[in-house]
């Protein structure tokens, strides 16, 4: 019988260059008190120019490692989130990170394509792939280092992304979290509100995004607690994906639980499929669970989970 | 209990153009007695200039829906193998075709980036993707038009690669093949062996790539033979990624099954991703199995299984 893959830890890698929002606001034709209140992103995190995509996978991997010596060489799976791979995406970014780290031979590598919904998808992907192939050890990535494709002239995204990237570790020995049942969903005929461009540079239309989260996401929340059991009054933490103050905050109060769901992205951005796991990055260690974690965007498209502490 | 998700059917489109390799064969400075005995293609397919990965994408799905009807409206996951989606990749290829499909709004879809290898991993990423999340009916579709980014001057490149796309439905309920357990593996460190360039051109070092196959495939059919519990000559067919005619005789001569090791490519060229499922489309029904399958190339990476007729 397989042994049940749950979660063991996640570290964060954020880059330390800042490009600070609110001095720049007046040149965005943008008030302090929208980036405070609307946005709620001071300053955003920019990778260095010369960082590709799977150097930050690197540096956060190296972190991971240092949270659990060893765990490089015990890998048997390295899935990379990303929709800004290393050049054009071919080779897969999850094999030039194989190469960088010199990992061992047999592990599978691939990257998964979503945004904002990809680390939720990616635990649900890699969970099942480990256990149906008796991977023990597995490294989910996420690295989408939007300001490769973002025009520093159109607010709509300047003023909202920033550049990060985190390992989360699954693992079937002596987990931490288990890993509950997942909702997802897609509407692809709104693909277009958040593209790159032919050009090559992002481009997003806020309110069809907001919106469609706004309607969205307290629907799949519900059903992810319907599918795992469990009541809202039962969750201890609602991190949702950091797309805005906004959509944060509103999402909250349509659940009725804004004192349980945190906007903590003010110093890093909007940092796309890295928001949810830069969130519990700091904090899992600290909490009794369970966790309702829920991730939408680029797609459109969602996912929703709830993470329960192991008992011991 | 989680019912086992297996594999029904295979559906496939090639685009009617053709590039005649043997008629230009001149113009590359080689003759055509090394298209025959040495890459096996005489012709490769081309898609039409407007056609995006999702166009093919679509067309293969719709060729599914032909052999199954009703299906689409079944689908509860729908996975696009590729490194060369629409535009840059944002959003992701699966999303742009379930919005062009209308496919319910239920439906988990991503994207998979990999190369040759990548049908062999999807089957895995999808079936215990399906089986965890109770998915009943699932499609992977292959599409991966190199033609975008081949240099049609290079002859290293622009005598091997053709377009087409696949698409393979999984269920769990009636499936016509069980899929057997897998072996993966990645040597990251040669992935600059095939890669598109900074400047967007496909680049292959085909010595090397050479090699790779020559060397890691039959290692890594016996080690997926010895999961499986089943020797080589229990084997009825051996479905290699149809890289070239010599790949394909090198590594059938070294597993001693030439006369069970088809080279069927000649008329399509090599399709990456789509080259296996291809062989399988026109052959599936026909088959008493078992089949082995393996694909490699991108990564480098590779994955081989076996595929068992079901009773009945």
């Amino acid at each position: 019988m397989t042994a049940e893959v749950g979660m063991r830890g996640i570290a964060a890698y954020v880059p330390d260059e800042r490009h600070d929002l609110v001095a720049d606001a007046g040149r965005y034709g943008v008030a302090p008190e929208f980036l405070e209140r609307k946005t709620g992103f001071l300053r955003v995190a920019r990778k260095a120019p010369d960082q590709e995509c799977s150097d930050l996978a690197v540096a956060a991997l190296r972190r991971l490692e240092q949270d659990e010596p060893g765990v490089l060489d015990r890998l048997g799976l390295l899935l990379v989130v990303t929709q800004n791979p290393d050049n054009y995406g071919l080779p897969h970014t999850a094999a030039v990170v194989h190469g960088k780290l010199r990992l061992p031979v047999h592990v599978a590598a691939f990257d998964v394509s979503l945004g904002c919904s990809g680390w939720v998808y990616a635990v649900s992907i890699a969970k099942s792939f480990m256990e149906a192939n008796r991977i023990t050890h597995g490294a989910i990535v996420t690295a989408d280092p939007y300001s490769k494709v973002i025009d520093p002239g159109d607010r709509d995204t300047a003023l909202l992304f920033g550049d990060a990237a985190t390992a989360t570790l699954l693992t079937a020995e002596a987990p931490k979290w288990r890993i509950g049942r997942f909702d997802f969903g897609t509407r692809g005929a709104e693909a277009a509100a958040l593209e790159i461009s032919p050009e090559r540079v992002l481009r997003m239309n806020g309110r069809a995004v907001f919106n469609f989260a706004a309607q969205q996401v307290p629907c799949s929340i519900r059903r992810a607690l319907d599918l795992n059991g469990i009541g809202l009054e039962r969750i201890s933490r609602i991190v949702l994906h950091q797309g805005s103050r906004y959509i944060v905050e509103t999402i909250a109060e349509r659940l009725g639980a804004g004192d349980r769901t945190p906007f903590v992205a003010s110093d890093t951005g909007n940092a796309v499929s890295s928001s949810i796991p830069l969130v519990l990055a700091g904090s899992l260690a600290d909490d009794a669970g369970p966790i309702l974690v829920s991730g939408f965007g680029v797609g459109l498209s969602w996912a929703s989970t709830v993470l329960f502490a192991e008992e011991g």
